[in-house]
Order: C-alpha cells, then sequence, then structure tokens
C-alpha cells in the first residue's frame, strides 16, 4: 500500500517537521536535488482547473528532474465517457510512478486512493482539504520567523468557508505558544467545531474581533482571505464589511516592522497592489514556498533520499 | 517516406512478434531503456478526447527519456482557424519526431500520414482503427498464456461495433490453432464480413452464441466488451440481455482456473469490481502493457535500436 | 528587471543578426545545443488558444534540454476565478525561468511582464505585436537569400489588418537596398501610418498595385496573406478579388526561378496544395524556422551562452 497524502493529519508533526527541513535543503541547494526524480512521472489529474495548483505541482516534479502528464479538466477525461474515477485514477497509476489530484467532490481523493497502485496527493476536494496548501504555509510561517512556535498570529476574512484556515488552525494548533486572533464579520466566524476541536479542548488561547486594525499592531503573521460577496446574506451587511478587510498600506502603518502577510492566493483585492512593494508582504514569497515544499513531499512519498 | 502505424495489417505477423519480443525485454530490463529516445519528442494530436490512450501515449515516451507535446482536443487546434489537418499534422512534424494522432473520422490518419515528414501513429480513427490496441492485446494474450495460438479465446458483448474486437479477431486470425467463441445477443453478433474474412475463408473454428455461462468452462481466454444501450433496437431487449453479459465472480465459478480476463477499457458496469481481485482479471495488467508495446513501436518507428 | 521581446523594435538591428547567426548555429549543430536549457522552465501561457505557435515555442524548449508546463486557453486559468493577468503572471514566474505569453487584448504582454520575475516573450497580443513570427521570417529571408539587403519583395493579400506584414515591413525597412511592392486590394492597402514611418520617411522606394500577375517576375520574395471575407464591405468586392489573390503554379510560371515563397501560415485557401512542392514554396523551411529562432530567442533571453 502506497503512502498517500490526502488530509494534512495524515503526516505527524515529525514529519511535517521533516519536510520543511527538505525543503529548506532545496532551497539552499537546488541543485543537488535537480536530478533527484530523473526518469519518474508525476500525473497531475485535474478534474476541476486549478492553473495556480497544476502548475506548482508541475514546476516542483520538474525541478527534480522528473517529467510530468496529465489533464487540466473533466472535460477532457474518460469520466466523461462513463469510466469511475476509481478506474480512470487506476488506469493512471498504471503509467505514472505518482499523482496529484483535484476534485471537486469532497472525499474523492481518498476514495480515489483505494484503486491507485502509486501514491496520491490530494491537490484540492471540493471545499474540504487541500493539504499542500497548509504545508506552504507552515514553510512561510518557518522561513519567516525562523520558528513553528511563540507567536502571534492573525486571520482575517471569512474565517467560516476558507478551507485553508482551518487547516492551518489546526496544523498549528499542534505547535506550543500560539496565540490566535481571529478577525471577521460576524456572519463568516470560524466555525464553533474547529475552535472546538483545534483551540478550546487543547486549552489554546484565541481572541475573536472584528476589527483588523484594533489588533494589527500586536500581530506576528496576519493571514489573509478573501471575503466573497456571495457569502453574506443581505448586500447591505457586505458593503458595510467589505472595506473593513482589505488591507492597504494605510493599515499597515501601525503593524510590527516584522509581520509578515500570507495569503493562499488568488487574491481579488482583499490586498492592494502597492503593498506587494512592502517587504512585509510575504504572499509571492509563500508562492515559491509552495513549490518547495511539494518537491520535498514528492521525494518523500517516492521513497527518494537525496 | 517514413514508416507508420495506420491499421494493424501495416505489419507482418513477424513484425508483431518482433515488437511483443522488444516489449518483453523492456519490461525485463526497464533501465536499458530509460534514455533511449532522450532528445527526441513525440506530439500527441488527439482532435477528440481520450485520456487513457493519450496518457499512455505520452508515459511511453516519457519512459524511454523523450519528450512530449501536444493538444487533447480539437478546439485548442489551429483547425478551429480553418486550417486543413494535412496542414495541421504537417505543421507539426516541422517540430516533432514523432506523431501519435486521433481523430473522429475514419481515415484521417491515413490522410494526414500523406503530409507528415515524421512517422504517424493512429491512435484512434473513429469507428475504425485502434491498432496499438490490438498490440495491446497480442502482448498481453503473449504475457498470460506465453503464445499467440493454440488457445480459445471467447468474445462477449457487443461484437457488431466493437472495433477492437474486430481488428483482435483479425490479427489472431493470422495466428494457429486459435478457437474463437463468439457470445453477444443476436443483434450484436460479429458482421459478416468480419466472419467471412478473417474467419470462414483461412477455415479457421468458431462458435457463435448468445450464452456466456454455457461457454464460459471452454475458454482461455475471455475478453470482454462493453453492450451499450443504445445500440438496441428496443429497451426492452436491452434490458432482458444486459445482465447475462455482466461478468461476476458467481459466473467465473466454473471458469479454467488459468482464464485470462481481458477488456480494452473503459468499462462501465460489464465487469463488476469485486472481479477486479481475482488473479485472473488481466485487464490492469493489460493497461501497463499498453505502455510498453507504445514503447517497442515508438523505438521500432524511430528506427532506434537499444 | 529582466530582457523581454515584446515588440519587435525592442531589439536593435544587431541584436537581431545575432539571434539569426545564433539560430543559423544551431541548424548547423543541433547537438551542441541540446542540453543548453537542461533544467530550465519554459511556461507558455496562452490566454487565447493557438496550437502552432505554442507548439513551436514548446519544441523549442524541449530541443534545447528544457522543460514545459503551461496552458493553452484561458479558461484553465486563474483569471476565471477573478485573479488578475499580472496576479497569474508574477505567480507563474515564482515557478518558471521564462514565460512566453499570448493574450487576445492589445498591450497585455507589456502589463504582465511588469510583474514578472523572468523574462516574458510576446507569443501574440490581438492584432498587434507578435515578435517571434517576424524573427521568424526574417530568419527564412536570410537563410532562402543569404542575406537581408538588396532584393525586392513583395506583400500581397491583406495588407491592411495582416499584424505580421506591418511588423515585417517595419523590421526590414531597417536593412539596406529592400524594394518594396504592395499588392491588395484598394480596401485592404498597407496603412498610410505604416507606409509613412517604415517607408516615406526613410526615403525607401516602393511601389503599390492589385495586381499580383504582373508583378510576380520583378519579385525575389513573394510574402503571401490570408484575404479574409469578413474584411470586405460587400461580399461583390470579395468575390471579385479573392481569386486574383490565390497563388497557383499557373501565377508562378512567369516568376523568377529563385523567388522565395513565404507565408506566416494557418492558410485558408489563399496558395494552392499544388504549389506546395514547388522547390520555391519557402513556407514549410519557414515553419521550421520559427523553431530554431524561438531557441535562439530563448538562449539569449535566459542568458545562456553555448
Amino acid at each position: 500500500m502506497p503512502r498517500n497524502l490526502i488530509d494534512i493529519t495524515d503526516l505527524s508533526v515529525e514529519e511535517i517537521n521533516q519536510l520543511i527541513a527538505t525543503a529548506e535543503d532545496i532551497i539552499a541547494n537546488p541543485v543537488k536535488y535537480q536530478d533527484a526524480c530523473a526518469h519518474k512521472q508525476l500525473a497531475t489529474l485535474f478534474f476541476e482547473p486549478s492553473t495556480r495548483t497544476r502548475l506548482s505541482f508541475e514546476s516542483a516534479m520538474l525541478a527534480l528532474g522528473g517529467s510530468t502528464l496529465g489533464f487540466s479538466e473533466a472535460s477532457s477525461s474518460s469520466t466523461a465517457k462513463g469510466e469511475t474515477v476509481g478506474d480512470t485514477i487506476h488506469t493512471v497509476s498504471c503509467y505514472a510512478d505518482i499523482i496529484a489530484m483535484r476534485h471537486p467532490k469532497e472525499g474523492a481523493p481518498y476514495a480515489a486512493s483505494q484503486f491507485s497502485e502509486v501514491p496520491i496527493i490530494n491537490a484540492g476536494d471540493g471545499g474540504h482539504n487541500h493539504p499542500t496548501q497548509t504545508l506552504t504555509d507552515l514553510l512561510t510561517i518557518h522561513r519567516e520567523k525562523g520558528r513553528l512556535n511563540n507567536f502571534t498570529i492573525g486571520f482575517c476574512g471569512d474565517l467560516k468557508f476558507g478551507r485553508t484556515v482551518h487547516s492551518l488552525v489546526n496544523a498549528l494548533s499542534r505547535y506550543d505558544h500560539i496565540n490566535f486572533v481571529l478577525i471577521s464579520p460576524t456572519e463568516l466566524k470560524l466555525p464553533r467545531y474547529v475552535k472546538e476541536e483545534a483551540l478550546k479542548k487543547k486549552g489554546i488561547p484565541y481572541t475573536q474581533t472584528t476589527d483588523l486594525e484594533s489588533v494589527i499592531p500586536q500581530l506576528d503573521i496576519l493571514y489573509m482571505t478573501r471575503v466573497q460577496k456571495e457569502r453574506f446574506f443581505n448586500e447591505e451587511d457586505y458593503l458595510r464589511l467589505k472595506d473593513s478587510y482589505i488591507l492597504t498600506p494605510e493599515k499597515l502603518e501601525n503593524a510590527k516592522a516584522d509581520l509578515s502577510i500570507l495569503h493562499p492566493l488568488p487574491r481579488v483585492n482583499e490586498i492592494t497592489v502597492a503593498v506587494d512593494k512592502d517587504p512585509r508582504a510575504a504572499y509571492w514569497r509563500q508562492v515559491k514556498n509552495g513549490k518547495y515544499i511539494r518537491m520535498a513531499l514528492i521525494l518523500k512519498l517516492l521513497g527518494i533520499q537525496v
């Protein structure tokens, strides 16, 4: 049975730390890794489009000297001919050495992994899991702060539906001395079950607020997310709130000098382009980290030691 | 003039045997072949989508150390701008070293081959030819049985419209001492012209039946195909017949211990998933063989000796 | 700031000559270049489909030993999720080493280049620029004639809307002793601003005519383009004119023995297939040159010396 990555909790803290260490070594010594996956093939099976994630996986595999094949949307796949997703995955697992799979249905990658002869990486399943985004976020915090503990992190925006937030809160709850500041409209608060499981049960301190500006001075990390209009019950609420969650150079004036601003991207307008030039804007470095952590993950799942 | 593979009869029995021998050597010694096509490019030009076939070709080329480029559906191609298929193929043949082409129109790959400066492989043209599937089937029989003669093979399902069946019956009619058992609804019998050309003229024995269960005990190989509802004249006939052509563990109880079950895939429901675990289910091994025989074919058409 | 190629005028005549020299060396010594871009990645970001151009870029990068990733139409891209083109390009520039970008909007590649961390090549922006086509044309003239001066070149067809014509006229106006013959329906004459800027201001001689047959004997090069029906004000004019701009073996009877016929392709019917066999037909050689000049360009923008 191959080792898969379906949910971030498939990995122990030790395994995550090891992946981060590998990624850091890749960043420091890229040449050492450039042929590590020679003669290996990664299939990217995207049953729904996600250019960003797909290209990150492909670039990661190519940077390891491997090659890629696959499809970028379901219409091109055999599924259109009535084949089950399980059979499609089984077939591709007869060709490729490892599979990164994205699917609009929650649980599809887990189900598919039962039919695969090679490791499966969940590259996003509906609103459910997206574990390589969480790994990317963890690597970014580690690189920005030099550690995965002892800091105050603010999550801002849509904390109700944002799966990357839920997953990162869960992942960080396994590290020590982290203060969580949850910043969102009342309608989009972090769900009770996430707070209960990840924070309360473990006695981890957190505060909730609707006001970004009042808490920004205390943050070491600010994790921004999109506030989607369609999440609001009425347009009035949306119009009232949307501007307070747009990050601008002005709002950053009272922030710490070593704040790190993260965003899973794509953004629509929740961080103005003017912020990009601020050295505290870490989200483009985060994009690059996404490639490096995926390189580390591919190596691990293929059992390749460099 | 490059050597193409448009129709399985473009190859002599000797050439087929040689391809099978090469594929067997690739399976035994993959490392020996892993750079055989270094610096060579395969273009996969799929004017209609077929993920399974496209990925099999791409994986084959990558496993030979070559690279791939192309398109997976016609909307992306220049043909949408009014260019002829001949000009599209001619253009791509100025870039790549070999082309695998799929097209919804019968004869398109042959026509295209007249404009190409490099070898063309027909990766399926409508309901007409799909020679690499036939090669896959032959390699699978060879690997399962250790020979391409002296056995009884049953073809079950839609024998009227299934092009893979026609092509495999034709190909096997060139080998010795093969018994053909044709199992299908009356409405979906093997066409008279196939029987006449491939079997009767050569005095090859065959039996026809509508009843899978009565003949299954005598088979060495069972080649299953899909029975598509839309092939029937009325739904009543379809409902009456469809279950008798679904392969289940129960139906296999009276089969030989060394039966080999093949299926060109994709399947819808004509083999239940429970059969997959039976060691006699050879169709996933068949998928892998599809990659190996395509590797052998690419080497042959490029004139590369390993 | 990386060096980009957005407009053909981004390159000096010296730089163009150097690219042509590199392309000629690649043609003469392909093996010397086959690993020049090992471990480098080219992203082909096609916000509108163009199979010909995309595959030419990909084949070029693969022939240099590099690898490719990307998308072939906008529906697969993050832009569909509301991301700006600038953010999409910035993201991909975090993964790849160089980007070839096509976009339906004029100016999009220039705008995108402001957000990229790596070199951007404009692979066509609407009816605006397509500098690698112009480089292809220049290399072809150089290979066919052995020089980029001292000849008479005829441009035939739609000279009003054909961007490749405008760009090539501009580029050639920087070389010496070239005679321009402009052959088109009155409705589709070369725009005044192109004539003014490229020819009149520099005192370069040119003649205008509606009659291809009368001028064909004096041409060293004939650059054909498509005459699109939708460019005419009324169908009557179209029907009256269209046949006079279709190149046939008959029309070539009075042409020079060393005429070179170019066409940017795809063609619809403006050159009959019978002309393809004429040794003066240079457009398939031109297709190959498109690959070689793109190889030279990729090397230059990546700063790789072979």
